[in-house]
Protein backbone atom coordinates (compact mmCIF):
# COMPACT_ATOMS: atom_id res chain seq x y z
CA UNK A 1 0.00 0.00 0.00
CA UNK A 2 1.68 3.15 -1.15
CA UNK A 3 1.11 6.23 1.20
CA UNK A 4 -0.94 8.94 -0.32
CA UNK A 5 -1.92 11.17 2.49
CA UNK A 6 -3.83 14.20 2.27
CA UNK A 7 -4.21 16.65 4.77
CA UNK A 8 -7.55 17.49 5.41
CA UNK A 9 -9.29 20.53 7.26
CA UNK A 10 -12.76 20.97 8.63
CA UNK A 11 -13.31 24.42 10.22
CA UNK A 12 -16.14 24.41 12.49
CA UNK A 13 -17.59 27.83 13.50
CA UNK A 14 -19.89 30.29 15.62
CA UNK A 15 -22.01 32.33 13.40
CA UNK A 16 -22.87 35.76 13.94
CA UNK A 17 -26.00 37.97 12.18
CA UNK A 18 -23.33 39.94 10.03
CA UNK A 19 -22.57 37.94 6.81
CA UNK A 20 -19.67 39.60 6.39
CA UNK A 21 -18.06 38.71 9.18
CA UNK A 22 -18.53 35.19 9.34
CA UNK A 23 -16.83 35.31 5.56
CA UNK A 24 -14.16 36.71 7.23
CA UNK A 25 -13.73 34.65 9.66
CA UNK A 26 -14.10 31.61 7.47
CA UNK A 27 -11.32 32.88 5.04
CA UNK A 28 -8.84 33.41 8.25
CA UNK A 29 -9.85 29.46 8.56
CA UNK A 30 -8.82 28.50 5.58
CA UNK A 31 -5.58 30.39 5.96
CA UNK A 32 -4.99 28.72 8.97
CA UNK A 33 -5.89 25.41 7.55
CA UNK A 34 -3.30 25.87 4.71
CA UNK A 35 -0.29 27.09 7.29
CA UNK A 36 -1.09 24.27 9.39
CA UNK A 37 -0.66 21.77 5.87
CA UNK A 38 -3.94 20.86 5.16
CA UNK A 39 -4.58 20.24 1.26
CA UNK A 40 -8.11 20.24 1.51
CA UNK A 41 -10.69 22.35 3.61
CA UNK A 42 -14.76 22.09 4.19
CA UNK A 43 -16.37 25.05 5.96
CA UNK A 44 -19.75 23.78 7.34
CA UNK A 45 -23.52 24.22 5.90
CA UNK A 46 -24.45 28.00 5.26
CA UNK A 47 -20.94 29.02 6.87
CA UNK A 48 -21.78 33.25 5.77
CA UNK A 49 -25.24 33.23 8.16
CA UNK A 50 -27.15 32.34 10.92
CA UNK A 51 -29.27 28.92 10.72
CA UNK A 52 -32.04 31.07 9.05
CA UNK A 53 -34.57 27.98 8.46
CA UNK A 54 -35.30 28.35 11.96
CA UNK A 55 -38.36 30.74 10.98
CA UNK A 56 -40.12 30.92 7.45
CA UNK A 57 -39.68 34.91 6.49
CA UNK A 58 -39.87 35.99 3.10
CA UNK A 59 -36.90 38.95 3.86
CA UNK A 60 -34.50 35.70 4.38
CA UNK A 61 -33.90 35.19 0.91
CA UNK A 62 -32.01 38.35 0.94
CA UNK A 63 -29.43 36.48 2.57
CA UNK A 64 -28.79 34.23 -0.61
CA UNK A 65 -26.38 34.96 -3.36
CA UNK A 66 -25.23 33.62 -6.99
CA UNK A 67 -22.97 30.62 -7.39
CA UNK A 68 -20.47 31.27 -8.34
CA UNK A 69 -20.94 34.71 -7.18
CA UNK A 70 -19.26 37.08 -4.58
CA UNK A 71 -18.64 34.46 -2.20
CA UNK A 72 -16.77 31.82 -4.63
CA UNK A 73 -14.83 35.07 -5.77
CA UNK A 74 -13.50 35.73 -2.74
CA UNK A 75 -12.71 31.81 -1.88
CA UNK A 76 -11.04 30.86 -5.36
CA UNK A 77 -8.26 33.73 -4.84
CA UNK A 78 -7.22 32.45 -1.61
CA UNK A 79 -7.57 29.08 -3.16
CA UNK A 80 -5.22 29.74 -5.49
CA UNK A 81 -2.83 31.60 -3.09
CA UNK A 82 -2.87 28.82 -1.04
CA UNK A 83 -2.93 26.15 -3.46
CA UNK A 84 -5.85 24.66 -0.86
CA UNK A 85 -9.04 23.14 -2.08
CA UNK A 86 -12.39 24.74 -0.60
CA UNK A 87 -15.73 23.35 -0.10
CA UNK A 88 -18.36 25.78 0.80
CA UNK A 89 -21.84 25.95 1.42
CA UNK A 90 -23.74 28.82 0.61
CA UNK A 91 -27.49 29.56 0.07
CA UNK A 92 -27.50 30.31 -4.28
CA UNK A 93 -30.04 31.84 -5.46
CA UNK A 94 -30.54 30.71 -9.20
CA UNK A 95 -33.79 32.59 -10.06
CA UNK A 96 -36.37 34.94 -8.28
CA UNK A 97 -38.24 32.36 -6.26
CA UNK A 98 -35.59 29.57 -7.36
CA UNK A 99 -33.32 28.61 -4.22
CA UNK A 100 -31.04 25.69 -3.69
CA UNK A 101 -28.87 25.04 -0.42
CA UNK A 102 -25.55 24.56 -2.64
CA UNK A 103 -21.57 23.80 -2.26
CA UNK A 104 -19.08 24.95 -4.66
CA UNK A 105 -16.02 23.09 -5.39
CA UNK A 106 -12.89 25.04 -5.76
CA UNK A 107 -9.80 23.54 -6.95
CA UNK A 108 -6.16 24.20 -5.75
CA UNK A 109 -5.44 26.52 -8.68
CA UNK A 110 -8.69 28.66 -7.87
CA UNK A 111 -10.99 27.41 -10.57
CA UNK A 112 -14.12 26.42 -9.69
CA UNK A 113 -15.01 22.85 -10.59
CA UNK A 114 -18.31 22.66 -10.23
CA UNK A 115 -21.56 23.02 -7.71
CA UNK A 116 -23.60 20.16 -5.94
CA UNK A 117 -27.59 21.18 -4.73
CA UNK A 118 -28.68 19.26 -1.72
CA UNK A 119 -30.57 16.61 -2.77
CA UNK A 120 -32.39 16.16 0.26
CA UNK A 121 -34.34 18.66 1.73
CA UNK A 122 -35.52 18.35 5.34
CA UNK A 123 -38.87 20.01 6.45
CA UNK A 124 -39.45 19.49 10.42
CA UNK A 125 -39.95 21.79 13.87
CA UNK A 126 -36.67 24.31 14.01
CA UNK A 127 -35.70 23.08 10.21
CA UNK A 128 -37.87 24.36 8.11
CA UNK A 129 -35.80 23.74 4.78
CA UNK A 130 -38.46 23.14 2.12
CA UNK A 131 -39.46 26.79 2.28
CA UNK A 132 -36.24 28.11 1.38
CA UNK A 133 -34.50 25.11 -0.74
CA UNK A 134 -35.64 23.70 -4.00
CA UNK A 135 -34.24 19.97 -3.86
CA UNK A 136 -31.19 19.73 -5.96
CA UNK A 137 -31.00 18.94 -9.80
CA UNK A 138 -27.44 18.33 -10.40
CA UNK A 139 -27.77 15.10 -9.30
CA UNK A 140 -24.37 13.16 -7.16
CA UNK A 141 -21.38 14.39 -8.54
CA UNK A 142 -18.02 13.98 -7.75
CA UNK A 143 -15.38 16.76 -8.12
CA UNK A 144 -11.63 15.96 -9.46
CA UNK A 145 -9.45 17.66 -7.20
CA UNK A 146 -5.72 18.82 -7.18
CA UNK A 147 -5.41 16.16 -4.00
CA UNK A 148 -8.07 13.47 -4.42
CA UNK A 149 -11.18 13.12 -5.77
CA UNK A 150 -14.57 13.98 -3.74
CA UNK A 151 -18.24 14.12 -3.50
CA UNK A 152 -20.17 16.59 -1.32
CA UNK A 153 -23.13 16.00 -0.05
CA UNK A 154 -25.07 18.30 2.73
CA UNK A 155 -27.00 17.45 5.98
CA UNK A 156 -29.95 15.64 5.77
CA UNK A 157 -28.28 14.13 2.78
CA UNK A 158 -26.21 11.99 5.45
CA UNK A 159 -29.33 10.07 6.57
CA UNK A 160 -29.63 8.45 3.05
CA UNK A 161 -27.42 5.34 2.05
CA UNK A 162 -28.63 5.73 -1.15
CA UNK A 163 -27.06 9.52 -1.57
CA UNK A 164 -23.52 7.97 -0.21
CA UNK A 165 -23.23 4.81 -2.85
CA UNK A 166 -24.36 7.16 -5.66
CA UNK A 167 -21.14 9.25 -5.03
CA UNK A 168 -18.94 6.39 -4.30
CA UNK A 169 -19.70 4.84 -7.24
CA UNK A 170 -18.46 7.97 -9.51
CA UNK A 171 -15.03 7.68 -7.57
CA UNK A 172 -15.22 9.66 -4.48
CA UNK A 173 -12.10 9.05 -1.94
CA UNK A 174 -13.24 11.52 0.86
CA UNK A 175 -16.83 12.42 1.20
CA UNK A 176 -17.78 15.58 3.13
CA UNK A 177 -20.56 16.39 4.65
CA UNK A 178 -21.46 20.17 5.52
CA UNK A 179 -23.63 20.38 8.19
CA UNK A 180 -26.17 22.19 11.01
CA UNK A 181 -27.69 20.20 13.30
CA UNK A 182 -28.45 20.93 16.46
CA UNK A 183 -30.36 19.64 19.29
CA UNK A 184 -33.85 21.82 19.94
CA UNK A 185 -33.75 23.43 23.28
CA UNK A 186 -37.42 21.96 24.67
CA UNK A 187 -35.53 18.37 24.00
CA UNK A 188 -33.11 19.43 26.92
CA UNK A 189 -32.64 15.87 28.48
CA UNK A 190 -29.28 13.97 27.89
CA UNK A 191 -31.37 10.55 27.43
CA UNK A 192 -32.87 12.53 24.37
CA UNK A 193 -30.26 14.46 22.92
CA UNK A 194 -27.39 11.45 23.52
CA UNK A 195 -29.03 8.89 20.86
CA UNK A 196 -29.61 11.47 18.46
CA UNK A 197 -25.63 12.45 18.15
CA UNK A 198 -24.94 8.70 18.30
CA UNK A 199 -27.36 8.29 15.22
CA UNK A 200 -25.60 11.19 13.69
CA UNK A 201 -22.23 9.35 14.13
CA UNK A 202 -23.46 6.03 13.07
CA UNK A 203 -25.25 6.56 9.71
CA UNK A 204 -22.12 8.17 8.48
CA UNK A 205 -19.80 5.86 9.93
CA UNK A 206 -21.72 3.42 8.26
CA UNK A 207 -21.34 5.00 5.01
CA UNK A 208 -17.73 5.06 5.31
CA UNK A 209 -18.13 1.18 5.96
CA UNK A 210 -20.09 0.11 3.43
CA UNK A 211 -18.59 1.84 0.56
CA UNK A 212 -14.80 2.32 2.04
CA UNK A 213 -14.62 5.71 1.90
CA UNK A 214 -13.49 8.31 4.44
CA UNK A 215 -16.39 10.45 5.69
CA UNK A 216 -15.83 14.37 6.54
CA UNK A 217 -19.09 15.86 8.39
CA UNK A 218 -18.46 19.81 9.36
CA UNK A 219 -20.84 20.68 11.83
CA UNK A 220 -21.29 24.05 13.55
CA UNK A 221 -21.49 25.11 17.07
CA UNK A 222 -23.12 27.80 19.66
CA UNK A 223 -26.85 28.40 20.28
CA UNK A 224 -28.72 30.19 18.03
CA UNK A 225 -32.70 30.93 18.98
CA UNK A 226 -33.96 27.57 20.39
CA UNK A 227 -31.18 25.61 18.54
CA UNK A 228 -27.72 24.34 19.77
CA UNK A 229 -25.57 22.94 17.26
CA UNK A 230 -23.51 20.45 18.52
CA UNK A 231 -20.77 20.34 16.59
CA UNK A 232 -18.60 17.51 16.91
CA UNK A 233 -17.26 17.21 13.70
CA UNK A 234 -15.42 14.27 12.58
CA UNK A 235 -13.38 12.22 10.15
CA UNK A 236 -13.83 8.68 9.81
CA UNK A 237 -11.91 6.50 7.99
CA UNK A 238 -12.82 3.58 5.48
CA UNK A 239 -13.96 1.04 8.14
CA UNK A 240 -15.74 3.35 9.91
CA UNK A 241 -13.79 4.00 12.88
CA UNK A 242 -13.40 7.61 14.29
CA UNK A 243 -10.14 8.85 13.98
CA UNK A 244 -11.10 12.41 14.96
CA UNK A 245 -13.59 14.51 16.45
CA UNK A 246 -14.02 18.00 17.35
CA UNK A 247 -15.77 19.06 20.52
CA UNK A 248 -19.40 20.45 21.40
CA UNK A 249 -19.20 23.76 21.88
CA UNK A 250 -16.18 25.70 20.78
CA UNK A 251 -14.60 26.49 17.70
CA UNK A 252 -11.86 24.43 15.85
CA UNK A 253 -10.21 23.64 12.86
CA UNK A 254 -10.08 19.45 12.92
CA UNK A 255 -7.34 18.48 10.72
CA UNK A 256 -6.59 14.69 10.02
CA UNK A 257 -4.54 12.98 7.48
CA UNK A 258 -6.59 10.69 4.61
CA UNK A 259 -4.51 7.93 3.58
CA UNK A 260 -5.88 7.26 0.37
CA UNK A 261 -3.94 3.96 0.16
CA UNK A 262 -6.65 2.38 2.84
CA UNK A 263 -9.80 2.52 0.83
CA UNK A 264 -8.42 -0.20 -1.77
CA UNK A 265 -7.18 -2.06 1.14
CA UNK A 266 -10.32 -1.96 2.48
CA UNK A 267 -12.38 -2.69 -0.54
CA UNK A 268 -10.33 -5.57 -1.02
CA UNK A 269 -10.36 -6.87 2.26
CA UNK A 270 -14.02 -6.26 2.54
CA UNK A 271 -15.15 -6.75 -0.79
CA UNK A 272 -18.84 -5.01 -1.00
CA UNK A 273 -18.49 -3.51 -3.75
CA UNK A 274 -17.46 -6.68 -5.44
CA UNK A 275 -20.75 -8.14 -4.31
CA UNK A 276 -23.80 -6.00 -4.61
CA UNK A 277 -26.78 -7.55 -6.67
CA UNK A 278 -27.68 -4.95 -8.80
CA UNK A 279 -29.69 -6.68 -10.98
CA UNK A 280 -32.04 -6.45 -7.71
CA UNK A 281 -31.97 -3.28 -6.56
CA UNK A 282 -34.33 -1.80 -8.98
CA UNK A 283 -37.40 -1.49 -6.43
CA UNK A 284 -35.07 1.05 -4.48
CA UNK A 285 -37.07 3.66 -6.94
CA UNK A 286 -40.06 3.38 -5.07
CA UNK A 287 -41.65 4.94 -2.22
CA UNK A 288 -42.55 2.27 -0.66
CA UNK A 289 -43.60 -1.51 -1.89
CA UNK A 290 -47.21 -2.12 -1.27
CA UNK B 1 -47.76 5.52 20.89
CA UNK B 2 -49.36 2.12 22.14
CA UNK B 3 -47.86 -0.32 23.34
CA UNK B 4 -47.19 -2.99 21.49
CA UNK B 5 -44.68 -5.03 22.77
CA UNK B 6 -42.80 -8.32 21.41
CA UNK B 7 -40.97 -9.95 23.31
CA UNK B 8 -38.11 -11.88 20.65
CA UNK B 9 -35.33 -14.48 21.23
CA UNK B 10 -31.97 -14.63 19.56
CA UNK B 11 -30.38 -18.02 19.96
CA UNK B 12 -26.17 -17.58 20.55
CA UNK B 13 -24.86 -21.64 20.56
CA UNK B 14 -21.62 -23.11 20.05
CA UNK B 15 -22.22 -26.14 17.00
CA UNK B 16 -20.04 -29.38 17.22
CA UNK B 17 -19.45 -32.01 14.43
CA UNK B 18 -22.87 -33.77 15.00
CA UNK B 19 -25.80 -31.95 13.34
CA UNK B 20 -28.70 -34.20 15.13
CA UNK B 21 -26.60 -32.76 18.50
CA UNK B 22 -27.22 -29.38 16.95
CA UNK B 23 -30.63 -29.52 16.15
CA UNK B 24 -31.52 -31.03 19.53
CA UNK B 25 -29.61 -28.25 20.96
CA UNK B 26 -31.64 -25.26 19.29
CA UNK B 27 -34.83 -27.09 20.17
CA UNK B 28 -34.18 -27.19 23.67
CA UNK B 29 -33.15 -23.00 23.29
CA UNK B 30 -36.81 -22.89 21.06
CA UNK B 31 -38.43 -24.42 24.56
CA UNK B 32 -36.54 -22.47 27.09
CA UNK B 33 -37.19 -18.67 25.28
CA UNK B 34 -41.43 -19.73 24.72
CA UNK B 35 -40.95 -20.76 28.72
CA UNK B 36 -39.14 -16.91 29.20
CA UNK B 37 -41.86 -15.17 27.13
CA UNK B 38 -40.35 -15.00 23.88
CA UNK B 39 -43.28 -14.89 21.11
CA UNK B 40 -40.43 -14.75 17.94
CA UNK B 41 -37.00 -16.96 18.30
CA UNK B 42 -34.16 -16.63 15.81
CA UNK B 43 -31.49 -19.52 15.26
CA UNK B 44 -27.99 -18.24 14.09
CA UNK B 45 -26.43 -18.95 10.35
CA UNK B 46 -26.40 -22.41 9.82
CA UNK B 47 -27.19 -23.34 13.46
CA UNK B 48 -27.27 -27.36 12.82
CA UNK B 49 -23.68 -27.80 11.12
CA UNK B 50 -20.35 -26.50 12.21
CA UNK B 51 -18.94 -23.15 9.90
CA UNK B 52 -18.04 -25.67 7.01
CA UNK B 53 -17.54 -23.09 4.29
CA UNK B 54 -13.81 -22.89 5.86
CA UNK B 55 -13.00 -25.29 3.61
CA UNK B 56 -14.17 -26.41 -0.22
CA UNK B 57 -14.85 -30.03 0.41
CA UNK B 58 -17.50 -32.11 -1.92
CA UNK B 59 -18.66 -34.16 1.11
CA UNK B 60 -19.82 -31.18 2.63
CA UNK B 61 -22.79 -31.32 0.57
CA UNK B 62 -23.90 -34.19 2.13
CA UNK B 63 -24.84 -31.55 5.16
CA UNK B 64 -27.68 -29.56 2.70
CA UNK B 65 -30.93 -31.51 2.92
CA UNK B 66 -34.51 -30.08 1.34
CA UNK B 67 -36.60 -26.66 2.98
CA UNK B 68 -38.98 -27.80 3.58
CA UNK B 69 -37.47 -30.97 4.84
CA UNK B 70 -36.88 -32.85 8.43
CA UNK B 71 -35.51 -29.91 10.18
CA UNK B 72 -38.55 -27.72 9.40
CA UNK B 73 -40.65 -30.29 10.12
CA UNK B 74 -39.66 -30.68 14.01
CA UNK B 75 -39.52 -26.69 14.33
CA UNK B 76 -42.86 -26.69 13.00
CA UNK B 77 -44.66 -28.95 15.65
CA UNK B 78 -42.28 -27.54 18.32
CA UNK B 79 -43.55 -23.96 17.17
CA UNK B 80 -47.30 -24.78 16.79
CA UNK B 81 -46.65 -26.29 20.41
CA UNK B 82 -45.34 -23.50 21.97
CA UNK B 83 -46.94 -20.91 19.28
CA UNK B 84 -43.97 -19.54 18.87
CA UNK B 85 -42.51 -17.90 15.56
CA UNK B 86 -39.28 -19.60 14.07
CA UNK B 87 -36.34 -18.38 12.27
CA UNK B 88 -34.19 -21.23 11.17
CA UNK B 89 -31.34 -21.33 8.44
CA UNK B 90 -30.57 -24.04 7.07
CA UNK B 91 -27.92 -25.29 4.29
CA UNK B 92 -30.80 -26.15 1.78
CA UNK B 93 -30.35 -28.70 -1.28
CA UNK B 94 -32.37 -27.67 -3.92
CA UNK B 95 -31.39 -29.85 -6.38
CA UNK B 96 -27.98 -32.18 -7.25
CA UNK B 97 -25.39 -29.53 -7.41
CA UNK B 98 -27.66 -26.32 -6.63
CA UNK B 99 -27.70 -25.10 -3.02
CA UNK B 100 -28.82 -22.10 -0.91
CA UNK B 101 -28.01 -20.82 2.26
CA UNK B 102 -31.96 -20.70 3.65
CA UNK B 103 -33.33 -18.98 5.72
CA UNK B 104 -37.59 -20.77 6.78
CA UNK B 105 -39.67 -19.02 8.88
CA UNK B 106 -42.11 -20.78 10.84
CA UNK B 107 -45.23 -18.77 12.09
CA UNK B 108 -46.53 -19.52 15.53
CA UNK B 109 -49.33 -22.13 14.08
CA UNK B 110 -46.46 -24.24 12.72
CA UNK B 111 -46.92 -23.63 9.18
CA UNK B 112 -44.21 -22.29 7.00
CA UNK B 113 -44.46 -18.83 6.10
CA UNK B 114 -41.82 -19.22 3.22
CA UNK B 115 -38.23 -18.80 3.05
CA UNK B 116 -35.32 -16.76 2.14
CA UNK B 117 -32.29 -17.21 0.33
CA UNK B 118 -29.20 -15.36 1.17
CA UNK B 119 -28.73 -13.00 -1.64
CA UNK B 120 -25.21 -11.37 -0.76
CA UNK B 121 -22.90 -14.19 -0.95
CA UNK B 122 -19.25 -13.81 0.59
CA UNK B 123 -15.85 -15.33 -0.65
CA UNK B 124 -12.69 -14.60 1.40
CA UNK B 125 -10.08 -17.10 2.80
CA UNK B 126 -12.10 -18.29 5.38
CA UNK B 127 -15.33 -18.12 4.19
CA UNK B 128 -15.78 -19.79 1.26
CA UNK B 129 -19.46 -19.42 0.47
CA UNK B 130 -19.20 -18.72 -3.54
CA UNK B 131 -18.26 -22.65 -3.33
CA UNK B 132 -21.61 -23.81 -1.70
CA UNK B 133 -24.45 -21.50 -2.13
CA UNK B 134 -25.91 -19.91 -5.10
CA UNK B 135 -26.99 -16.63 -4.91
CA UNK B 136 -30.46 -16.19 -3.79
CA UNK B 137 -33.71 -15.56 -6.41
CA UNK B 138 -35.81 -15.55 -4.36
CA UNK B 139 -35.55 -11.62 -3.68
CA UNK B 140 -36.12 -9.17 -0.42
CA UNK B 141 -39.26 -10.84 1.43
CA UNK B 142 -41.37 -10.35 4.32
CA UNK B 143 -43.05 -12.55 6.48
CA UNK B 144 -46.23 -11.44 8.30
CA UNK B 145 -46.13 -13.40 11.10
CA UNK B 146 -49.03 -13.81 14.56
CA UNK B 147 -46.78 -11.26 16.23
CA UNK B 148 -45.31 -8.92 13.73
CA UNK B 149 -44.25 -8.31 10.25
CA UNK B 150 -40.04 -9.30 9.61
CA UNK B 151 -37.95 -9.80 7.19
CA UNK B 152 -34.56 -12.24 7.54
CA UNK B 153 -31.57 -11.03 5.65
CA UNK B 154 -28.42 -13.68 6.51
CA UNK B 155 -24.78 -12.59 7.33
CA UNK B 156 -23.38 -10.57 4.58
CA UNK B 157 -26.18 -8.92 3.32
CA UNK B 158 -26.01 -7.03 6.63
CA UNK B 159 -23.04 -5.34 5.27
CA UNK B 160 -25.25 -3.86 1.83
CA UNK B 161 -27.42 -1.25 3.00
CA UNK B 162 -29.87 -1.71 -0.18
CA UNK B 163 -30.97 -5.52 1.33
CA UNK B 164 -32.01 -3.54 4.40
CA UNK B 165 -34.16 -0.85 2.50
CA UNK B 166 -35.85 -3.15 0.04
CA UNK B 167 -36.84 -5.20 2.97
CA UNK B 168 -38.36 -2.31 5.11
CA UNK B 169 -39.57 -0.98 1.90
CA UNK B 170 -42.27 -3.85 2.08
CA UNK B 171 -43.41 -3.38 5.46
CA UNK B 172 -40.59 -4.90 7.87
CA UNK B 173 -40.76 -4.12 11.20
CA UNK B 174 -37.58 -6.15 12.84
CA UNK B 175 -35.06 -7.76 10.23
CA UNK B 176 -33.55 -10.39 11.82
CA UNK B 177 -30.09 -11.40 10.93
CA UNK B 178 -28.65 -14.73 11.48
CA UNK B 179 -25.13 -14.69 11.39
CA UNK B 180 -21.72 -16.24 11.68
CA UNK B 181 -18.83 -14.09 11.57
CA UNK B 182 -15.84 -14.17 13.84
CA UNK B 183 -12.08 -13.38 13.66
CA UNK B 184 -9.49 -15.76 11.91
CA UNK B 185 -7.02 -16.66 14.44
CA UNK B 186 -3.96 -15.29 12.51
CA UNK B 187 -5.27 -11.54 13.13
CA UNK B 188 -4.79 -12.14 16.61
CA UNK B 189 -4.22 -8.13 17.46
CA UNK B 190 -6.96 -6.21 19.27
CA UNK B 191 -5.85 -3.23 17.37
CA UNK B 192 -7.31 -5.58 13.84
CA UNK B 193 -10.10 -7.28 16.00
CA UNK B 194 -12.08 -4.56 17.50
CA UNK B 195 -12.68 -2.52 14.44
CA UNK B 196 -14.00 -5.64 12.69
CA UNK B 197 -16.64 -6.15 15.35
CA UNK B 198 -17.42 -2.51 15.92
CA UNK B 199 -18.09 -1.85 11.78
CA UNK B 200 -20.54 -5.00 12.14
CA UNK B 201 -22.21 -3.66 14.65
CA UNK B 202 -22.26 -0.22 13.01
CA UNK B 203 -23.57 -0.95 9.66
CA UNK B 204 -26.19 -3.25 11.16
CA UNK B 205 -27.46 -0.47 13.63
CA UNK B 206 -27.03 2.48 10.53
CA UNK B 207 -29.96 -0.02 8.83
CA UNK B 208 -32.06 0.54 12.03
CA UNK B 209 -31.87 4.47 11.69
CA UNK B 210 -32.09 4.59 8.20
CA UNK B 211 -35.27 2.77 7.91
CA UNK B 212 -36.53 3.24 11.65
CA UNK B 213 -36.62 -0.78 12.24
CA UNK B 214 -35.97 -3.03 14.92
CA UNK B 215 -32.74 -4.73 13.88
CA UNK B 216 -31.15 -8.06 15.89
CA UNK B 217 -28.70 -9.84 14.39
CA UNK B 218 -28.26 -13.80 15.82
CA UNK B 219 -24.07 -14.81 15.86
CA UNK B 220 -22.40 -17.98 16.64
CA UNK B 221 -19.65 -18.71 19.75
CA UNK B 222 -17.07 -21.07 19.96
CA UNK B 223 -13.93 -21.66 18.00
CA UNK B 224 -13.84 -23.78 14.83
CA UNK B 225 -10.57 -24.32 13.08
CA UNK B 226 -9.62 -21.15 12.43
CA UNK B 227 -12.25 -18.84 13.09
CA UNK B 228 -13.34 -17.70 16.56
CA UNK B 229 -16.42 -16.48 16.47
CA UNK B 230 -17.15 -13.54 18.21
CA UNK B 231 -20.83 -14.03 19.80
CA UNK B 232 -21.94 -10.25 20.58
CA UNK B 233 -25.79 -11.12 19.43
CA UNK B 234 -27.39 -7.55 19.75
CA UNK B 235 -30.71 -6.18 19.32
CA UNK B 236 -30.71 -2.41 18.07
CA UNK B 237 -33.60 -0.04 18.61
CA UNK B 238 -35.34 1.77 15.72
CA UNK B 239 -33.03 4.75 16.53
CA UNK B 240 -29.91 2.75 16.52
CA UNK B 241 -29.60 2.67 20.30
CA UNK B 242 -28.43 -1.07 20.97
CA UNK B 243 -30.07 -2.10 24.16
CA UNK B 244 -29.05 -5.93 24.65
CA UNK B 245 -25.71 -7.40 23.81
CA UNK B 246 -24.79 -10.85 24.37
CA UNK B 247 -20.71 -11.60 25.02
CA UNK B 248 -18.36 -12.81 23.29
CA UNK B 249 -17.64 -16.47 24.29
CA UNK B 250 -20.35 -18.18 25.77
CA UNK B 251 -23.81 -19.50 24.93
CA UNK B 252 -26.68 -17.67 25.64
CA UNK B 253 -30.78 -16.32 25.03
CA UNK B 254 -30.85 -13.10 24.14
CA UNK B 255 -33.98 -11.46 25.10
CA UNK B 256 -35.56 -8.19 24.26
CA UNK B 257 -38.90 -6.54 24.46
CA UNK B 258 -39.61 -4.87 20.68
CA UNK B 259 -41.81 -1.82 21.28
CA UNK B 260 -43.60 -1.89 17.69
CA UNK B 261 -44.66 1.59 18.40
CA UNK B 262 -41.60 2.72 18.66
CA UNK B 263 -41.21 2.50 14.72
CA UNK B 264 -43.81 5.14 13.58
CA UNK B 265 -42.38 7.45 16.38
CA UNK B 266 -39.18 6.96 14.89
CA UNK B 267 -40.22 7.49 11.58
CA UNK B 268 -41.97 10.57 12.16
CA UNK B 269 -39.78 12.09 13.87
CA UNK B 270 -36.86 11.48 11.40
CA UNK B 271 -38.77 10.91 8.44
CA UNK B 272 -36.34 9.54 6.24
CA UNK B 273 -39.07 7.73 4.41
CA UNK B 274 -40.94 10.74 3.21
CA UNK B 275 -37.76 12.55 1.62
CA UNK B 276 -35.88 9.80 -0.25
CA UNK B 277 -35.06 11.55 -4.04
CA UNK B 278 -36.28 7.89 -5.26
CA UNK B 279 -36.40 9.29 -8.92
CA UNK B 280 -32.84 9.82 -8.26
CA UNK B 281 -31.94 6.16 -7.72
CA UNK B 282 -31.48 4.17 -10.91
CA UNK B 283 -27.89 4.24 -10.83
CA UNK B 284 -27.62 2.26 -8.16
CA UNK B 285 -28.45 -0.77 -10.69
CA UNK B 286 -24.91 -0.26 -12.05
CA UNK B 287 -21.75 -2.02 -10.51
CA UNK B 288 -20.11 1.63 -11.25
CA UNK B 289 -20.37 4.69 -13.23
CA UNK B 290 -17.03 5.07 -14.80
Amino acid sequence: MCAEKVRIALVQMVCEADPGANLKKACQRIEESAAQGAKIVCLQELFKTLYFCQTEEYEQFALSETVPGPSTDMLQKLAAEYEIVVVASLFEKRAGGLYHNTAAVIDADGSCLGKYRKMHIPDDPGFYEKFYFTPGDLGYRVFKTRYATIGVLICWDQWFPEAARLTVLQGAEILFYPTAIGWVSREASEEVRRPQLQAWMTIQQSHAIANGVYVAAVNRVGTEGELSFWGNSFVSDPFGQVTVTADECSEQILLEDCDLGKIAYYRSHWPFLRDRRIETYGELQRRYID
